[in-house]
């Protein structure tokens, strides 16, 4: 698949590219009117100065400039392309929920749309490097997120998650980040399943740059995607915008570690808000890496849900019947099988010298037939035995 | 306050001592029992073998035995008493619990008793070392319980809740055991803070026999307590007889670690079974010590509340307006009371060479106008600066 290759017209595909470099993401009044106009109109509307005053602020500036054709032929270069809303590989299930509020939103906001970047709606276009079609990859996946400032606790997690959760063929989606997000990426990575990295900055770009070699990497299983156009800066508000994008591709979202007040915790709510699964590993109470997860754990409204496995996040994300976790279970013992009066005869067993039937009925607080009726059974799971002249408890019981 | 001292009539608590020894506790049957008859016609009734038969069972071979009067002469001799409900400091109201569910299993086992020695039942009397009032003690009281084989981590966490709790004013309550139990006990006394170990033998017994300098130091500022006579063996069976008496008298029960399937849990259930706050302190997921912790979290309708610090547990247990803890905040930030086209525009300055407006409202994508309207305040906040010929970021923005 190449950048202006397929059936969507090449008109159509460049439009999304200018559209992409020229409009901030993250408008719901920008939304509507590229999908009610179209993005040819759209496009000509802005550069012209022509479309209604509201949208064409959003443009600004950047409607006199036009890099369209030389950031798909960059994309290209890096071996990606531009993937519109037209294309079949378009993920429009996943994005659904984004088409949604942002619906909801306009309705809210009527005539006079108030400016917020970090409004949940649909991007415009995502520009993608890797072979996989992007659809298929997030069908099945779950973003694991969670602090830069990680602890070796958090990244061991992060890493056994994404692990297991690539074995379970689910794609682990994070943001390409130091600490949670880069151990998430490297535990798929190990599995041999692929992993998505969703940027704030151009997909040609490596950002962090110590992650260079990571991408490449990724490139070889995954893909790198992002809203914004090749060469674009990682700027501090785009972190926010391209948050809600991780919680909408995937069904769910887990915070691996998280400071108090964190940008991760951000992530879940944005999450919650998309209708998607919220989900926290839990960690030492000592640990300040850890608060923000505790937090959510807490919040009986918009909390999250106490993961501690690939298995129970697939649990909550996977359909019902398909992919249930099994329970957590101690080794099961006889005497936890026996009756109350069992029990306390056993209890009321020495263990060297043997004593009789009387005895253990004053000691166990039971009648002396109640003894003699529950001995038998006690002797047949080798828990007491019979030393000639008494009952006491059996040397090695098999499993007491 | 003496054994055989106080308003209490003599038979009465020599009955009560009597029934002490004879029953094993956690029976409803004999104590709809004693509560209709009165505990000098119940004594006096059972050891003459006219009991009704289903109570009659349950004293079996331990009718003809009568240690009463020693029984109350070895507690006095190590400094304690006989406490009966018909004493002042008996803990009614905390108890109070156990009658209701008594009550409930009696109407619903009707004529024929079903025999469970764990039944949520009151306990007959209790035998109670140390100078404390009982009732006094157990009001204001928390139950934190967890594994013997703790962690490092578990038995910190242990201590610097009971440690917090005792600060707040609040008892530590628990069962003398090694781990958890003990760290318990050890973090509320070092907080000068009175402590209760609530014992499954009796408490003129060290048991676990090294734990003999804990009690000997708990006796000084706390209550050793048990429903068994003094000199009795800790059975297995009396552990969880015994749970079920830590989760009534507290307002809570926190289970700070627990492995999947333990003891803890179930006194858990216990004190959720009777009406009481739940929770549970979360660790790291590799621990196996936190399995029963998370798997207590994660159950939706039996489960547990997260807490982390002692005030979380005062406000899971306390009264409200009285006991809030203060919510978990990282510091505030200059920059998260930005509105979005200033965080735009913030994000656009370069960090060295001063750009102008025009370059500014490009990056960020909105007009010069929006950007010469919010440089003022960005300014004021000390988070840009002029340079002669452009705006950049201010070289030590205060807090950003």
């Amino acid at each position: 698949m190449t950048a202006g290759g397929g059936e969507v017209p090449a008109e159509v595909r460049l439009a999304r590219a200018w559209l992409s470099r020229a409009v901030e993401p993250g408008s719901v009044a920008m939304w509507q009117f590229v999908s009610e106009a179209g993005p040819v109109v759209a496009a000509a509307a802005l550069r012209a100065g022509r479309a209604p005053r509201a949208v064409q602020a959003l443009v600004g500036a950047r409607a006199q400039e036009d890099l369209s054709l030389g950031d798909l032929a960059r994309v290209q270069r890096a071996g990606g392309r531009l993937v519109a809303p037209e294309d079949a590989e378009w993920p429009a299930a996943a994005l659904h929920c984004l088409t949604l509020r942002a619906l909801e939103q306009q309705a809210e906001d009527g005539d006079r749309p108030r400016d917020r970047t970090t409004s949940l709606v649909p991007p415009l276009a995502l520009w993608v490097r890797g072979d996989h079609p992007l659809d298929e990859l997030v069908d099945r996946s779950v973003a694991l997120v969670g602090s830069r400032a990680s602890t070796a606790y958090g990244e061991h997690v992060a890493a056994e998650l994404a692990h297991g959760l690539g074995e379970r063929g689910w794609t682990t989606v994070s943001g390409g980040a130091f600490g949670i997000d880069a151990a998430a990426h490297r535990g798929s990575l190990a599995a041999g399943a692929p992993t998505v990295v969703v940027l704030a900055c151009g997909v040609d770009r490596a950002y962090p740059s110590g992650h260079s070699a990571l991408f490449a990497r990724v490139l070889e299983d995954g893909l790198l995607v992002s809203e914004w156009p090749p060469g674009c800066a990682p700027l501090r508000h785009r972190f926010l915008v391209r948050n809600r994008l991780i919680a909408a591709l995937t069904r769910g979202t887990v915070v691996v570690e998280a400071a108090a007040r964190s940008g991760a915790q951000a992530t879940a709510h944005r999450a919650r808000d998309l209708g998607r699964s919220v989900m926290a590993v839990p960690g030492p109470v000592t640990s300040a890496m850890s608060v923000g997860c505790h937090e959510l754990l807490r919040d009986s409204e918009r909390g999250a849900r106490l993961v501690t496995s690939a298995a129970q996040v697939v649990e909550a994300v996977g359909r019902i019947g398909e992919d249930l976790a099994a329970p957590v279970h101690g080794p099961a013992s006889v005497a936890d099988s026996l009756s109350d009066v069992a029990r306390r005869v056993l209890d009321a067993c020495p263990v060297r010298v043997g004593v009789p039937p009387e005895r253990l009925a004053s000691v166990a607080g039971c009648e002396v037939l109640d003894v003699l009726r529950v001995l038998p059974a006690l002797e047949l799971h080798g828990l007491v035995e019979w030393t000639g002249t008494g009952w006491r408890v059996a040397p090695r019981p098999r499993d007491r």
